[in-house]
């Protein structure tokens, strides 16, 4: 097969990694494509009750529904939830050696290497195996999920004899769906789920079923292919499609098979144009008629592409510029492409928040798309608009006669949130999903996105805070515009009035309606007209805008989180057990929300999202106020209060958080990267990087580099997109050079100064 | 049988009602006696489906547990509901005619007429019956629950022929306990229970059989036994214990069949000391050696002295006059006297609130027995005695360290409300429990129950407020001890900080921990010591009440229910359509709460309790303002306001109230009167007309009258028991006499002036 030429810092291998349980470096090596996730476990335990590990195969946007019930229940109360199926392990491979199979009876296993190669999305892992009758031999895997066809998972298998001489039998067939129990474990306060998928066996040339769900009624084809045919045909093993053979192992001698193995899309299983007969139909043709290599060379060459656009080269710190690239290789593996998925809080590689997404994907990941994926970052924001319409009706079941509601957590644009002060009161999702559109549309000018779907969101996002909000006529709130019972970013906190983070974010929902309204007022009247947006209402979102509350401490002259925040106690932060964290796990909600303790950042995340809001004072009173008060409970938290450690020079702190951003999952530091990755959070150390180290950031209609890096580095270098062109930035701890890879010349700003790029296309200047 | 001579104002006679649907008369006609409680249901219909009422006996403190499920668990969540049991109707029976059994084939069975003698308790009842094969038949039923044998229900059945001669079977044995599937209707928003009961025949004379819950593991032993065994054997019919006979019917003969049905009280099933062996010895026995006429004779007798205690003797408006009685009738039925029971929201009537105890006891029905039924009122308060275990248990689960949280719905002392936000957040239960104990022992001058009880609760309540309130330091409330994170009565409201009814209340409960307390270290200064009480913590107390946080709106000039309640939206009550109420069934939470829009008395409850604490411009502005927010979706909310008006000289209006809150299950003007009684707002009624129109109320270490009638009576004759004295007190529109029937000579206030019963034990004074 191929050689590994690639440098150090592209790859994970196994022994360099700190000790970890199973089921993380099932999560760790977990391979993926955005429209499906495989985790690397163990692959002769399929749905075996021998092994320990947590196999399974996760669909962007394949999920059942099951019923939410409620000691009480209310009228708009979420009426199911949405759980992402862990669907069987295309890995799954069964060995019979002298009559015993390793699928009846367990074979011992032992990983002896494993190595994920980044450069071509190659997982290499070798295990040695002995049978029950002591027979030893090796198996070689190498997997990958291939980035040119997005069905496409492809896996080698490699088998030599370690003590013996004679026959083995490998069957490959698709494992047993039986009831599927899940329960997300990193969200432990969620209820165990049972689901239970049917299987349908299709007549096909190859091993193909249709799987389908009981509630949401999707179907998913899968079916597996040999792709070294001319040894290995179909056949059936216990009544199942299979393939199966029976080789020889001779020392020195190495057996190889190969499979592909097509996921299609996920389709309502009722769909009278996409009958059983025509999925049957579908599969009836053999997928691929290339081999491993060309697979492997035409996915190569796609991941190529995401690396030259996408790649961070730090150099100074090789655990750093490992753990960077594998949390953009991730990101990279989450995210859907098609228009109808998002990235889930945990990628596609675990069980964990049920798959869901939340805004974690337009705060937190989206921004690494805009800047180097543009369109890919298309695609997810048009996920929100096609979940438009739930939106609106979720508005409605709330009794919010304009605009839309978007979900808290959800897959299919339905809330999906069975608490809401945690839930469906983090309205702010609305307005980050519209700076998300508006930071799209500046970093790419894409005007088309703008009038075809980005305004429409805009607008009704921007719609529903006129009408969930009030004009204040209350002494201290006297001529503002307010925003009651809602929950901000920090769910220590429920249900309160004027939260700062939400105020902030519906004034700029507000603000960028009002000036695209305007801008639009000229260029497409007609698109006003056909989203009814008259003169008078942007209007009264330019007086929402203009005269939003903002809760400010005039004592501690610090932004107040909300009306009331800082009148409680102060939570003893110090004094609370170690074991005793996470607090919600351990506190109720009235417990916790007596209390001033913040789950993560929030009043300080505007400081980040809009830092040309205060002054540096401002934000070091905001910040040392807010990390005396934060416990990090959420994954989101460290790379927010990094930058701006960052921001105000706090160098030691800043690399402090920002150590703990990058190698979050690789060092398993939260304890549940079994249950999946940290999506945000890698989504985070992309946002350290280069909105805080590197100092991007957009001003006026350009955008500004401020660069400054940690004297323990030597350079960072990243291309980014803006506007149609394509930068590679180079940043040394004395200098930085922009050069313009393609597009047209333009001014941009260096430490907020004005600079041009000419027709030399590169600028250095010393820091 | 015996001949009714009880004059109209004792009877509820179905011809005089408004139409009703068949389970609200059912409700109506209920009888109990605080240890249990029967619907008059069809006596045919047993656990057939047949029928269409909701047959069923409930036992006080006979629950089972479900587990409740929540989307997202907390820590401190309530796990389990607890709800009553619906148990076998005992006034089931079958008759046979033709070979015809009526369990198995309906007969059409006609009400002709029903009538409730509150005098006797007898529910008279005629049904006309027809077999399938055309036979007619008259039903004659007199039931009454015993108010000198607690256990015991009886029955007597007349039969006499209407269109035919000859035989008719009548088998009286259990029914059948199927699963019980339970839906508390009234507050759709739990979730329907599936409880399974079993039953166990005992080996005994007579058809005995035990019934136990599968997770509270409760057992309760049921038996009947024929009064008139000479004539009717205990047999064997269908493999079941029971009591078979064939009669011949003759034109003009009737053929009379009585029973006495025995109910034990709970145990738990496992308890070593009472085992199945044991309650199958215990049921050997014969229930009764009496007749029907001796034991109705003895329940009669019994209900004599309730009546002589607690009667209401209204002239003027008869209809009022007898909806009184009916309501205090059921109070009595309702009321638990083992000690171990309160009375539930809908009594023994019904399925509503799963059977729960909520501060409807203390606030709304303890009042009348306070003055009334002393002996009863201190078994009411030694139910939560006795649940102190329980509450400082959840307190602990609260992260509250020192004190207890009262539950704020439960049966077996243990916190049963599944949406804390309108449950335990309503911490008020703790003071009202307090505010209760206090007026109990002002009222009856019981120190016994206060030293040995009472203190015991006033402590462990107050410390409460000390552990979960703070000193505040933000502006607003410097120096002022607050309380936050707390839901009022209103639960139209929720989690907010400083409800005024709660600090006001809370305000009380420190200061009788004071006021007993310095009682006690004169007199029982070991007591202190025994719960830890020093001098220091009473400084506590004293500190916190003094400065108790009380939320005023300066520009309204009006009580303020919380810290922002004047600050939100008004709801458009007048343009919500009728079928949109009760709003908390057709709007979500965030929406409700996001309105000012009270579902009951919050605030006012305080100008009622607390008649002292405002002038009565004061008390106009509260009434006013509060008045217009107010729908009243809750049934405890019309009485206090009624009471208000009254204070307030709005004659009409009180009156209006008044009559609302009197007839409200007897009109069924809830529409949901089915499900059971609004025992707190038979309650109410009582605190309309003796706290409202009578004007009794404490004042300094005695008692004060302020009469006043509405000009539609002639006059209001009752009597109360006050410090182990009982006073009849007469009150015409000109004048009021109270005399002294029993106990030493004392002083008191009219209209707040001082006068004396000295030794001619009478004063009659004008008006």
């Amino acid at each position: 097969m191929i050689q590994m030429v690639t440098p150090d810092a592209f790859q994970i291998h196994l022994q360099k990694l700190p000790r970890q349980d199973e089921t993380a470096i099932e999560t760790i090596y977990a391979l993926g494509n955005g429209h499906f996730g495989v985790r690397a476990s163990n692959p002769l335990q399929g749905n075996s009750s021998h092994y320990h590990g947590q196999p399974g195969m996760f669909v962007n946007g394949f999920y059942d529904l099951t019923a939410l019930s409620y000691g009480e229940n209310y009228s708009g109360y979420a009426q199911h939830s949405q759980t992402i199926c862990q669907l069987p392990d295309p890995r799954f491979i069964i060995f019979e050696i002298d009559g015993i199979r390793s699928d009846e009876t367990p074979f011992d296993i032992k990983v002896v290497d494993k190595n994920l190669d980044m450069k071509t999305g190659v997982l290499f892992e070798i295990f040695d195996i002995q049978s029950p009758s002591n027979k030893q031999f090796r198996l070689t895997m190498q997997s990958f999920a291939s980035h040119a066809d997005a069905h496409l998972f492809v896996i080698n298998y490699s088998v030599s004899a370690l003590n013996f001489t004679g026959p083995i039998t490998i069957i490959k067939q698709h494992p047993y769906i039986d009831q599927q129990i899940q329960t997300s474990v990193d969200d432990m306060r969620a209820a165990q789920r049972d689901l239970t998928l049917d299987r349908t066996f299709i007549d096909s040339p190859i091993p193909t079923m249709l799987i389908s769900t009981r509630k949401s009624q999707l179907a998913l084809i899968v079916a597996q292919q040999a792709l070294n045919e001319n040894t290995m045909q179909p056949t059936i093993v216990d009544d199942l499609p299979s393939y199966s053979k029976t080789v020889d192992l001779t020392a020195g001698i190495t057996q190889s098979f190969a499979f592909a193995y097509a996921i299609s899309y996920p389709h309502q299983l009722l769909d009278t144009t996409l009958t059983q007969a025509e999925f049957a139909n579908s599969a009836k043709q053999r997928l691929t008629d290339q081999s491993f290599n060309e697979l492997l060379n035409a996915s190569t060459a796609q991941l190529a592409q995401f690396w030259q656009s996408s790649d961070i080269d730090l150099q100074g710190d090789p655990t750093l510029a490992q753990g960077i690239r594998f949390n953009l290789f991730h990101l990279y593996q989450a995210a859907g492409n098609d228009g109808r998925t998002s990235i889930a809080a945990k990628g596609l590689t675990g069980p964990g928040y049920e798959g869901h997404f939340f805004w974690d994907a337009e705060m937190f990941m989206l921004p690494f798309f805009i800047y180097t994926q543009p369109k890919l970052a298309k695609q997810l924001l048009l996920y929100r608009y096609q979940t438009l319409p739930q939106a609106r009706q979720r508005a409605r079941e709330l009794a919010v006669k304009n605009g839309v509601l978007f979900p808290w957590r959800t897959i299919n644009g339905e809330e999906a949130s069975s608490y809401y002060p945690a839930g469906t009161a983090q309205v702010h999702i609305n307005a980050d999903i519209a700076y998300a559109v508006d930071t799209y549309v500046r970093v790419t000018d894409d005007q088309d996105f703008l009038l075809q779907y980005g305004y429409e969101i805009i607008v009704q996002t921007a719609r529903f805070w006129l009408a969930y909000g009030h004009w204040a006529t209350d002494t201290a709130h006297a001529g503002k515009f307010v925003i009651d019972d809602v929950t901000g970013p920090d769910e220590y906190t429920a249900m309160v009035n004027n939260n700062y983070f939400t105020n902030r974010m519906a004034q700029n929902n507000l603000s960028i309606a009002v000036k695209y309204g305007k801008q639009l007022r000229h260029t497409h009247p007609e698109k006003l007209i056909a989203l009814d947006v008259t003169t008078a209402e942007i209007d009264q979102f330019n007086r929402a805008a203009d005269n939003m509350y903002l809760p400010f401490d005039t004592q501690r002259q610090i932004k107040m989180q909300d009306d009331v925040s800082t009148t409680k106690p102060l939570w003893p932060i110090k004094t609370t057990p170690r074991n005793q964290f996470p607090l919600l796990l351990h506190f109720h909600p009235m417990t916790i929300y007596h209390y001033q303790v913040n789950k993560q950042a929030d009043t300080v995340m505007t400081d980040f999202l809009f830092p040309n809001d205060q002054s540096a004072q401002q934000l070091r009173r905001d910040f040392d106020y807010y990390e005396a008060i934060t416990v990090h409970d959420s994954s989101l938290s460290r790379a927010i209060f990094g930058i701006l450690a960052h921001r105000l020079h706090q160098s030691d702190e800043a690399y402090r958080y920002f150590m703990e951003t990058v190698m979050m999952d690789l060092t398993n530091a939260q304890g549940n990267t079994g249950d999946g990755i940290h999506a945000a959070n890698m989504g985070g150390s992309w946002l350290s990087l280069i909105y805080g180290f590197a100092g991007l950031g957009l001003e006026k209609d350009s955008l500004n580099l401020s660069p400054e890096l940690p004297s323990e580095w030597t350079s960072l270098r990243f291309n980014i997109w803006f506007q149609n062109r394509q930068l590679a930035i180079t940043i040394t701890q004395s200098a930085i050079s922009v050069k313009l890879l393609s597009g047209e010349p333009f001014h941009f700003y260096l430490n907020h100064q004005p600079v041009s790029l000419t027709s030399d296309r590169l600028i250095s200047q010393l820091l």
